[in-house]
């Protein structure tokens, strides 16, 4: 179809030499990366100046994926796979983090170019690796470990670098949103719709790194530190799942105009004296449903940035599964193979802002509660008033029943976390409150 | 703030060379570029791994711009303040097409890399300035041609690059879809709108290239350009702006549960031979109301993109502004100078794919019909017989009122643009039909 004078990707430099791929994994991610290099082989020769040639798939057990791709491309030897000379760039698509760090760092110092889809890898050794990567002067490229398809490290490397990130938030797991908004749309509990989401195959069966928002929290590390030059790693993140929310919580949301979404909320903070900080937390949130975010369904993810000088930003899509996850990959496959080609290396880690780490406690947040109280006169006033003394303005106290099962659902203004959270547990141990039935923090007002 | 030890890019790189900046143009957009770089000058030498140094900009008449910069920086000899020997990169935020042409060639062929917003332009000579970079080897960003800040050039070149784009499409001119929104939200007529957009700053004094899909129909050239490897230019775009449509259209669509947007839309198109070709169009265009654009109100943007592996994404955000824009243009800024600083060339033109512009009759659309009709018992079966003889299937026909005024609402299937019109004007032309009060087309079922 293309003629020898279309065979050139810039004018005068002519078909370079091939670029060897090793890839580590042959899961869903993994395949769909070789068929796809397969299938568009003449695109990417094209888009990238040379060949892609596909060197070795390393996998743990041979015999499992026998007949999945050519004998001589599967080994169960990756260390010797990284470590041939006509291997120029390593993908990671294993998962686990102990495993794949040895083998992205024995890439990186053997100066192979590393992409990886590894967010917990990336969240939990970014300097170790980004350190590797510049000592080798290779490219360490991960924007499969957020959002998948979803262009959103590319974005904040590049893009906005010009620009004064002052938020990057949004839903960032799929498993999760896929259950909230089950519940939200049907009014079944927790339990019943995890059990749907894993008979769909949007959840694993060990549901733990999604449920309880350990994966988000490793995305809101990444975005954090990309988007404020700050090293943020996912122990830095506060972290609460979405295994308490009941079907009575998202009743209650609905009934007061809002959705609950795990969000990933990263800030920068500013506090009286000017100094500034970075929060990065992960938590149920209560949203508007007229909010953006709130409308996104299923297993969907969607980031808002704002930033100083482009405002409100918002990208959308598929943030997991193998194909959109296997775009990203080669996305930066097609990235560090033109740099290999070319010459030039992508942007790297940039931590110059080195900006602190605001404790929990410090940050501004805002609570929806809902409780039972003592049927007796004066038990809202009573109430109000000792959110007062701390120094908390209510935006609604609402009485939702009376008598033997008086509720009270009392919406906060913006106080800090630490105020908040003491203020409701003394609630919960004083005697005009019979139970705290939840405590849903709500952003997007 | 920063100690010596974080003002490193790279580890062991140390702080670079300054990076000269000339730039051509002191509007709105130069000025907020100009406002950025001083302020957040620390951070833009953390983030490129040298300090950013302004040299100088081009006006055409120094006495306007007197005061608002320091007096040297000021010049109206733009062709000496490019050629300078201490300018590395030249800006170009001026407009228009000829004389900006001449200024961008001149900097590309002295060697200094551009960074422009100028969508007329890239939109107009992609090719010659394509080549003029590749020759001098140096660097052509456009990012702010498309939608400000919102990414998607950046995301097109490079996350996107490993994958199949099936279209783009979407809101990218802001002025349109304020006075679209406003007459869908009000039920105001064109004019009035028009004028509000013109007094709020959303609309130029001299609205046509907004109104006539000018704009949108350059930045469509881009995109396609972009997403299918193939040149297009403005003039291959197929354009029809907003000028004809009536309050009486955007009720009817209301009623019928749609909202009419200006949309470009970049597809590929596959024929039943498998022949591929692209269809890049702007024109008034029926999304049901609860397609996610149809969502997009006031002035703001949103690009939708389908690709074989990433399934759809979509990007929102401010297309237009000078906050925006030049958050943009210092996006690409820290781009070229990181580029100037550490080597490395940004991916240039990518073509290879040459393939041929639909001719518009070709393309596959669906009508939505608004006639008058004469007052005749089986007009209605009349009508559809005249669409089924040419091959053409209907959705829906809806009489909406009947005797003096019978007017019919017709929908159609998907068919060639060519049937579709040719039908149309034959109807035009029969006894039955006394008028045609609109034709637009219909998208996103």
């Amino acid at each position: 179809m293309t003629t020898t004078a279309q065979r050139t990707y810039n004018p005068g430099k002519g078909v370079g030499e091939p670029v060897g791929i090793a890839i580590l994994g042959h899961g869903t991610v993994g395949r769909e990366v070789v068929r796809l290099m397969h299938e568009y082989s003449e695109d990417f020769t094209q888009r990238i100046g040379g060949p892609l040639e596909l060197k070795g798939v390393a996998v743990s057990d041979k015999e499992k994926h026998r007949g999945t791709l050519a004998e001589d491309l599967l080994t169960d030897d990756a260390m010797s796979l990284i470590e041939r000379d006509d291997v120029d760039l390593v993908v990671e698509v294993i998962g686990g983090i102990d495993y794949p760090r040895k083998l992205v760092l024995a890439a990186l110092k053997a100066g192979k170019s590393v992409i990886t889809a590894n967010k917990a890898l990336v969240a939990a050794h970014a300097a170790e690796l980004s350190e590797a990567a510049d000592a080798a002067n290779v490219d360490l490229y991960f924007e499969a470990a957020v959002a998948a398809a979803i262009p959103v490290v590319g974005p904040l490397r590049r893009s906005l670098a010009g620009d004064q990130i002052e938020s990057v938030s949004g839903i960032v797991n799929g498993t999760t949103n896929f259950i909230l908004d089950a519940m939200d749309s049907t009014g079944a509990n927790y339990d019943d719709m995890l059990a749907e989401a894993t008979a769909l195959g949007y959840a694993e069966a060990d549901p733990t790194a999604d449920v309880e928002g350990y994966d988000a929290a490793s995305k809101a590390a990444i975005l954090a530190s990309l988007a404020f030059h700050t090293r943020v790693t996912a122990d830095d993140v506060y972290c609460e799942g979405i295994t308490n929310i009941t079907s009575q919580d998202i009743e209650a949301a609905k009934k007061a105009g809002y959705t609950i979404k795990l969000l990933a909320i990263c800030e920068k903070l500013t506090d009286a004296e000017g100094k500034k900080s970075i929060s990065a937390r992960v938590h149920p949130t209560l949203i508007p449903r007229e909010h953006p975010l709130a409308s996104v369904s299923k297993s969907f993810n969607a980031i808002f940035v704002e930033a100083e000088a482009a405002g409100r930003l918002m990208f959308y899509g598929n943030g997991a599964g193998g194909n959109p996850t296997a775009s990203a990959v080669l996305g930066d496959i097609v990235g560090a193979a033109r740099n290999k080609v070319h010459g030039g290396r992508a942007p790297g880690d940039s931590t110059y802002a080195n900006l602190p780490i605001a404790d929990f406690g410090e940050v501004p947040t805002r609570y929806h509660i809902d409780m039972e109280v003592i049927d007796r006169t004066g038990v809202l006033a009573e109430i109000a008033s000792r959110f007062s003394a701390e120094g908390i303005s209510l935006r609604t106290v609402r009485q939702e029943e009376a008598g033997e099962n008086a509720r009270l659902i009392v919406v906060t203004h913006t106080a800090l976390e630490s105020d908040l959270a003491r203020t409701v547990s003394q609630l919960q141990e004083s005697e005009i409150v019979k139970s705290v039935n939840s405590v849903i923090r709500l952003e997007g007002e």
